[in-house]
C-alpha cells in the first residue's frame, strides 16, 4: 500500500523530514479512502506572520479602547508575544487569566502580569478548580485571533492595578463614584474585537501591507494541485467573498502571475464563503450563490449541476456533502479551529479532521531540546534532591515556551487545549503543507493504546494490521473458508 | 516516601510478585493520603467460586423460566463458562449478544450460539454501530451476576431458532397465533432474575453449600487488620443485614473460630447494608439503625457518636463521609461494579476507586503467553502474508480467552467495558487482597500520557515527580524565594 | 343531533336530574364521535364505600407501623374522615400537610392536627410558597388510596409532638440518641403502603367483607350494556387478574347470578390487567396473554384476531388502539386518577378523558347550599364590615367541606387539584354511572371563555355552533359556492 | 379604599368612560401597592401613527429587497393595512401565513393573498395542526414592527406565484437553474428587517417627518406627572440614547417648549437604554453610564446614589430593582411586547405587567357593534338554519376586523396571541394613557374563574374580598381571637 516504495519512516531522522514536517495521529486515517479534502482559509490555507499580525491586532484593539474612553496610559503597552499562550481562560469575575487542564484544575494563574502563588489562587478558587462549563463567567481564548485579546486582558488588569488613581477591589477597580468591573472591561474588549473584525479595520490594515502580515508559500499550489488529481477539494470559510478573494489571490507568490482572480478558484471544486461555523456544522443557513463580479449574493439558490468556479455563501456541512456527492466519512477537513461542534459533526457525519497548530513547530523544538536535559532517577539516592532537580528542569522547559508555558502541557499535566486537540482532531500538524510529505496512499496509524496491565507485560505489543481490526475478521475468514 | 526501602519494582520479575498480584493504575493515587477504605461485599470481600456460582445462578434462572411456561427442552442446557464474557450488550429487539467498543462499534455479534459474519451484522446494524445510549433497547450485562443471564439469552435464542415448531422472524419467533418476541423473552429473564435474587432462592442455595460456592481467603483478615491500623474502614453493601452477616462470618477460615458473629464486625468502623447503590452515591435514602439481634430496622436514626459495631441501613455516600469524618478525596472505595454514577460521585466527592476485576488473572495470563508469539514486521517483505499471520495470531489469542474473547479487547480494539474501567477506576486488580503487596505509604503512579507528537521524539519522557505537578510549583518556589 | 328530542337542559332544575347526576365539561366532547370507551377499575367501575374503606386502609397502615417499632400510643388513633382532603402535599422536610394552589402558593397548612397561622407558615416557607416541582421533598397525595395515608401523617406528627419523651426539632423529633426525622417517618409510611398494597393484606381484608367495603350498583351493567351497543369497550387496570376478577364479579348485585366468572368479561371487548399506568400511557411493557384459569401469564404474545374474552397483561395505550383498531381521538377514557402522563398521551394520542371525582357530590351540595348565604355588597356602606362578613361566610363554607376545606378551592382560590382537573380532564363527574343520563349522540359543550374586555361588553356572547368553529368554515363555504 | 368616592363603575355607561378608555384585568392588581412604574418606549410612551408608519416600514423593506436583486414587479405593491393581523405565523417551509390557536391548531391560512380551503390546508398540515415549538420552521410575527413584514411575505408569495417566469414548487419557486425557496425568501426579509432597523434608515425617515409618523398626546405628561407624585418611574428601552432622546422630546406637544432635552428626563427617576430585552429580564448585560452630551457610553459603572437625570445603558431587571430600591412585586411594567421571558421574570421577580394593545380599540368596537346582531337560539326550530346564520354573522364580524380577522379570536376560538395575552399580561388596554382614568388607589379585580360544576349552580358567585383570599385568613382570625 506504500507509494513507490516511499516511506516516511526511512527519513525519520534525516534533516529533510524533521519533526516540523510531520503529521501526528490521534486516530488512524487511511488517506487512500479520503475522497474529498476541505480547507478553512484563515490560518489554514492563508496563514499570517506571527507575531506581526498579532501585533497589528493588539494595536487596533488597544487604540479602540482608548477612543471609547480608556486611559491614555494604555497606549504605552505593546504586544509581547512571549506572554500569551493560546487556550487560556479569562475569568470575567476576577480578571485572572487561567491555564487549566481538561477537568478545570488550574495549572497557572496570572492577574495582570503577576503570576499568583498557590495559596493566593486558592483564595480565588477553592480546590484550585473552575467550573469551566460556566461559560457565562469563563471565556476560553481558543483561536489564534484571541492571542492579542489575551495580552490585552493582561495589560488592562496590570494598568488599573498599578494606577494609583484606582482602588483595587475583588471584582474590579474603583475610581471615585465609578466602578470598573472586570466584567465590563471584558465586555468592552469583546465589543472592540467585534469592531475591529466586523467593520473591516483589521482587514484593511492587513491588505495594505500584505508582505508584512501574510505568509506566501510556494508549496501551497503544489499541494492543492496534487490533491485535486486524486480527490475533490473545497474551501469553507467564515469570511466574505471579497476578503476571501484577495487573501487567496495572494496566498502564494506563484499565484500573482497572469489571471490570479480566476486562477485561485480553479484549485477548488467548490468554494463556500460566509459559512458561519460552527452553525455550518449544525443546521447551517440558506445556501446562496455569489456573483463573483460584484461579490453580492444572488437571490435564490443555484440547483443545477455543480459548475466549476461557482462560489456559494452559507449552506451547511450536509449541503457540501450533497453538492460534492461524498459521504462525511470520506472527507478530511483541514482547519485551525477546534469546534465543540465538530464533535457533533463527527457523530452525525464522521468527517475526518486535520487540525493546523502553528505553535507545534516551537512546541516540538523545545520538547526535543529540553528533554535532553534528563537525568537518571534510579542512581540518585536522595528523593527530595531529585524532585528539586525535576522542578528546575521543568521550569526551564516551561519558560522556553514563553511566560505561560506550553500550549499543550504544564509539567506532567496536559492543558484543556491538549485534551480537546486529542479528542476532536484525528490528525494534526504545524501546517497543512505537511500533507505534501506523505503519499496519498498513506495510512496514518494511531499508536495502540494499551491498558496499564497490558503495558506492564514486557514485550512489544502486537502490531495490529489496522485500526478497524477486531475478532470479527476471523469470524469472517472462517465463515468464508466454510463456504 | 518508600516503606523500609521496599519497592514492588525490585520484585517485578520474581515469582512471588507475578502479574497476578499487581494493582494497576489508571490515575495516580497516593496511599499515604488515604484516610479511609470502603469495601463492597459481594465479589469484593466475599468472592464466589467461578464457574460453580454462575452455574448455580444459571440453573435457578433456567428452571424458573420452565416453571412459568418455557419449553422443557430448555432444561437440556447447562452453563458453559467458555461462552459468555462480561460487558456484552443484549439487543432486546433482535435477540443478539453484542461485544462493542466505547463508541458502540460492534466487535462481535452472536445470535444464539452462532457468530455472525460482517455482512449479516450489517443487515441488522447499518454501519456496524449501535446507539448504546438507547438503554431502552440495549441492555448492558456489566456485573458478574449477569454472566449466567448472558448465557441464558444465548440458550433461549438458540433453542427457539433450532426448534422446528417455531418460525423465525426478525423480532422473535412465531408459533401458531403466538408470537414470542425477543423483547418479551428479555422481560421474562429480567423477571426471573428478580425472582431468583429477591425471593432469596439464590441466597438459600448458596448458604446451603458454602464450600462449593464461596471463596475463603486466609489473607482477608490480615488485609483488614493491617488497614485498620492506619485508616478507617467501612463496608457498604446492597445486601440486607442477615445475608451480609452470614457471608462475612464465612469469608475466611480464620473467622470461624470463637465468636464469628461479633468478630466480623470488629474489622469495620462502620457497616452499612441496604445501600441501594447507585442511589447511595447520589441522593441516597434515609439512614436507619439495624438491630443486630433481629436484623430488623430501628425506627428513627442514631445520632450520637459513631459506636463501634453499630450497623446501619440505607444512607448515602455523603452520610458516610459525615459519620466517619473524612472527606471524599481521602476515601479509597474498593468494589467490583462500575457505576455510571460513581463518575458523578467522583465529580462531587472525589472518592478514589479500586475496581476488583476477577477476570484479570486470566486476561493477564493469556496476554503474557500469547503475545510471545510475536513476529518482526520489518523483515517480512509480503504485507498480505503479514496480515494473515497477524489475524491468525490474534484469533488464537482471542479464543484463549473464551468464545467471546477478552473482557477488555478484541484484536487492537478496546471494549466498552475496558473504556469504562479506564474512565471510572483509579486502580484495578484481580482481587482486593492484592493491596497486601503494597506498603501503605505507596504511591500508585499512573503512566504519563504523551501526545502523539511528544512520543515521536526519541527519548524517555521526563519522570515528573507527581501527577499533581505543574508549573505552579515553580511560581510557588520562586515566590517563596523572593519572600 | 339530539336523541329523541331529549335534552338534559329541560330537566336542569328537576329533582331527577339534580347536579349529582350531571357530567361537567372542561373541553367539548361529541359523544357521537366516540368509538371506544375505556375504563379503569378501582374507584371507577368498582368503587369503594367511603369512609369504611379508608378506615380499613388506615388501620392496616397504623398496625404495620406499630409492628415495625412505632410507639403503641399510635393505636389510639382512628380514622377521621373529616380531616383529610385529597390533593394535599406532604412536606417530608418539616412534616407539614399543605393545601396549595397550582403555583405552589400555600392555602392552608397543618402540623399534626394544628392549623398554622400565616406568620408561622412564613417561618417555614418564605413568601408562603413551595417549589412543588421539588418532588423529592414534596409528595402529592392525589389518589383516593392516599386518604388514609394523609390522615396517618397527621397522626404521627401529632403523636410525637405531644409525646413528652420526644424533643421537637425542626426536621423531626429527638429521643435520647435517636433522631426521628419527618423524612424517615415518610419513608416508613411509604414502605407500609407498599406492604399493605403489594402483599395483598388490603385485598384480602376487602374480599373478606365485600358488603362493608364495596359499592354494588345495579346501573353498572345497564351502562356497560348500552355502551357496548354503540361502541367498543375495554378495561385497563393496574391490578392483577385475580383481584380484577373477584372485584368485577361483585361490582353489581346483578352479576351474582348464574356464571359470574364468564359474565363480567362479556361486557368488554378487551380486558388488560397489570397495566402499570402511567407507564402504560408512555412506552408501556410487553403485552402478554393471561391464562384465565390459573391467572398466570402465558409466554409469548397472542397475535391473531382479537378474541372475545381474552385477557391481556401489560401492553400500552398504543397497543390498545391497535388491538381495537381505533384512533386515540375516538377513545373516551374513564378513570379516577390524574396522570401527569395522560397529558402526554393527549398530545400524542388525543384520548378524551372523563375523570371520576367521588367527592364532587359533596362539593356540589355544599357549594349549592352555602352560597345561598350571599349578601349584597353594594348596599353596605362599611367595607371592613363586608370583608368580615365575607370571611365568616367563606369560613363556614369551608368547614362544611371538612377541616381541610374543599377539594377544589379555598375561598376564592383554586387548589392544585382543581387546576389539574381542569387541565387534564375533558369531562368529570362524581361517578361514571352518570353517563347513563346522556344520550350517546350528546354533545358535551364547554362554556365559551371570554376575554376580560369581551365580557365587559353587556350582551350575551354569540352561541358559536361548535368548539371547532373558526373563520375557516367561511373560507370553505365561499370556496364551495364559487365552485 | 376608593379614591374620593370616585368609582369607574358609576361611569361605566357614560360616554366619557367608554370601553376605549378601560383597562382590562387578567389577574388582580392593587394599584395602591405599586411603588414603581416602568415603561417601554416604542408603541408604549411613544406611539406611531398607524397605518402610516407601517406603510413607511413596508416601503423601505420592499425597496431593499429590490436593491439586492428581487424583481422590479415587487415595487407595484403598496401596504394594505386590511390584510395583516398581528400574531400570525410564517411557515418558512411552505410560505404560508397562518393564524393559529394556542395549541397550534390552524384557524386560517393564506398562501400569498389566497385563503386556503380546509382540504388544501390538510394537504400541507395533516390534522390542521402545526408544532409551533418548531421555531426553526415557524416564525411568529408578534410585534407591531412585524406588521409590514407580514404583508411583505404575502406580496412575495403572491408575486412569484402569479409570475409566469417562475414554476411553483412545494417549497418555493423555480426559474431556470435557480431555486427560490420560501426559506431563502424568509432569510432575505429578515436580513432586510435588520438592515432597515439597524442601519438607522427607518429612524432617519421617521425623524424627518415626525408629524406624519408620530402620535403626540397632551395627556402623556399629565400621566407621568401624576404617577411621579405617588411612585417611582423608570424607562427601559431597547433603543439607543440618541433615538430615545429625539423620540421622547417629541412625544407630546407640551414638551416642545423651553428646554425639551432636559425636560423629558425629568419625568423619570431612571432611564435605561440599550436594554436588549428579553435578555434584560434574564441575566442582562453590564450596566454603563451614558454621557448625555455625546450619547457615548462611559467606561466603568456609576456606583454612587441614584442621581436624577442620569442615563444608563444595558443592565438587567434585577439591577433596576436595586437602583430604585424596589421589589419586583411592587413594579408595574407597561409595554407593548409579549416576552416569553417575562413569564420567567414573573416567576423570579414577580413584576406586574400592563400590556399596551393598540388594536384593542378596534377590536372592542367591532365586538360591540356586531354582537348586537344576535339571535335567539331557542325559538329557532331548525338547527342547520341556525348554524348557517351563525356562520354568516361570524364571518361578517370577522371581516369587520380585516381580512385576517380579529387579533384575538376566530369565531369561537382564541388565537395564540390571545392566549399569550391572558397568560403573560396582568392588565391590558389600548394605550397606557388609560391609566389616567383610574385613581392610584384602584383595585383592578380579576373576574373569578368558576369551574364548570360551580357555574352550573344558578346563583351569583360570592364576591371574594381579594384575589389573595383563602381559608388561611380564618385560621389567622381565629388564632388572633384566641390570643
Amino acid at each position: 500500500i506504500f507509494f513507490n516504495g516511499w516511506s516516511p519512516r526511512k527519513h525519520q531522522l534525516s534533516v529533510l523530514f524533521s519533526f516540523d514536517y510531520r503529521v501526528f495521529v490521534n486516530r488512524s486515517v487511511t488517506l487512500e479512502n479520503i475522497k474529498c479534502y476541505g480547507f478553512d482559509m484563515d490560518y489554514t490555507l492563508a496563514a499570517y506572520k506571527s507575531p506581526d499580525y498579532e501585533d497589528l491586532g493588539f494595536e487596533l484593539l488597544r487604540d479602540r479602547l482608548v477612543s471609547i474612553g480608556y486611559p491614555h496610559e494604555l497606549l504605552r503597552y505593546n504586544y509581547d508575544p512571549t506572554f500569551p499562550t493560546r487556550g487560556l481562560v479569562f475569568d470575567t469575575m476576577y480578571g485572572n487569566l487561567l491555564k487549566v487542564d481538561s477537568n478545570g484544575n488550574i495549572l497557572l494563574c496570572s492577574h495582570g502580569f503577576t503570576f499568583l502563588k498557590r495559596d493566593k489562587i486558592h483564595d480565588y478558587y477553592p480546590n484550585n478548580f473552575i467550573q469551566r462549563g460556566n461559560t457565562d463567567r469563563f471565556y476560553i481564548l481558543n483561536t489564534l485571533f484571541n492571542l492579542s485579546e489575551t495580552y490585552l486582558y493582561g495589560c488592562l488588569v496590570e494598568l488599573f492595578t498599578r494606577c494609583s488613581r484606582y482602588v483595587n477591589c475583588q471584582k474590579g477597580f474603583k475610581y471615585g463614584d465609578l466602578f470598573m468591573s472586570f466584567r465590563s472591561m471584558f465586555q468592552d474588549v469583546r465589543d472592540a474585537m467585534d469592531y475591529v473584525h466586523d467593520t473591516g479595520v483589521l482587514k484593511e490594515s492587513t491588505l495594505k501591507n500584505l508582505d508584512k502580515y501574510v505568509i506566501r508559500d510556494p508549496n501551497l499550489p503544489v499541494l492543492l494541485t496534487r490533491i485535486k488529481e486524486v480527490a475533490k477539494v473545497f474551501l469553507a470559510t467564515n469570511s466574505d467573498y471579497n476578503y476571501t478573494e484577495v487573501r487567496l489571490m495572494n496566498v502564494s507568490i506563484c499565484f500573482s502571475s497572469k489571471n490570479p482572480k480566476k486562477q485561485w478558484r480553479a484549485f477548488f471544486d467548490l468554494v463556500v464563503v460566509d459559512t458561519r461555523k460552527p452553525l455550518f456544522f449544525a443546521e447551517g443557513t440558506v445556501l446562496r450563490q455569489v456573483d463573483t463580479n460584484t461579490g453580492k449574493l444572488r437571490i435564490g439558490t443555484y440547483t443545477g449541476d455543480l459548475q466549476h468556479g461557482t462560489v456559494y455563501s452559507g449552506g451547511s456541512s450536509d449541503i457540501v456533502c450533497d453538492l460534492l456527492d461524498v459521504k462525511g466519512k470520506d472527507i478530511l477537513y483541514v482547519g485551525d479551529h477546534i469546534f465543540g461542534d465538530i464533535l457533533k459533526s463527527k457523530k452525525r457525519q464522521g468527517w475526518k479532521t486535520f487540525l493546523v497548530v502553528p505553535e507545534l513547530a516551537k512546541e516540538l523544538q523545545v520538547w526535543t531540546e529540553k528533554s535532553l536535559l534528563h537525568f537518571s532517577c534510579r542512581e540518585c539516592p536522595d528523593i527530595s534532591a531529585i524532585q528539586t532537580r525535576i522542578k528546575v528542569v521543568t521550569y526551564r522547559m516551561d519558560l522556553s515556551y514563553g511566560q505561560m508555558g506550553s500550549l499543550l502541557r504544564s509539567g506532567s499535566r496536559q492543558t484543556l487545549f491538549a485534551s480537546q486537540l486529542m479528542r476532536y482532531a484525528d490528525l494534526y500538524s504545524s501546517t497543512c503543507i505537511n500533507l505534501l510529505h506523505y503519499p496519498f496512499s498513506y495510512l496514518f496509524r494511531a499508536q495502540s493504546v494499551l491498558m496499564p496491565h497490558e503495558s506492564s507485560v514486557d514485550h512489544h505489543p502486537l502490531n495490529f494490521p489496522s485500526p478497524e481490526f477486531s475478532a470479527l475478521d476471523h469470524v469472517q475468514k472462517i465463515s468464508e473458508a466454510k463456504v
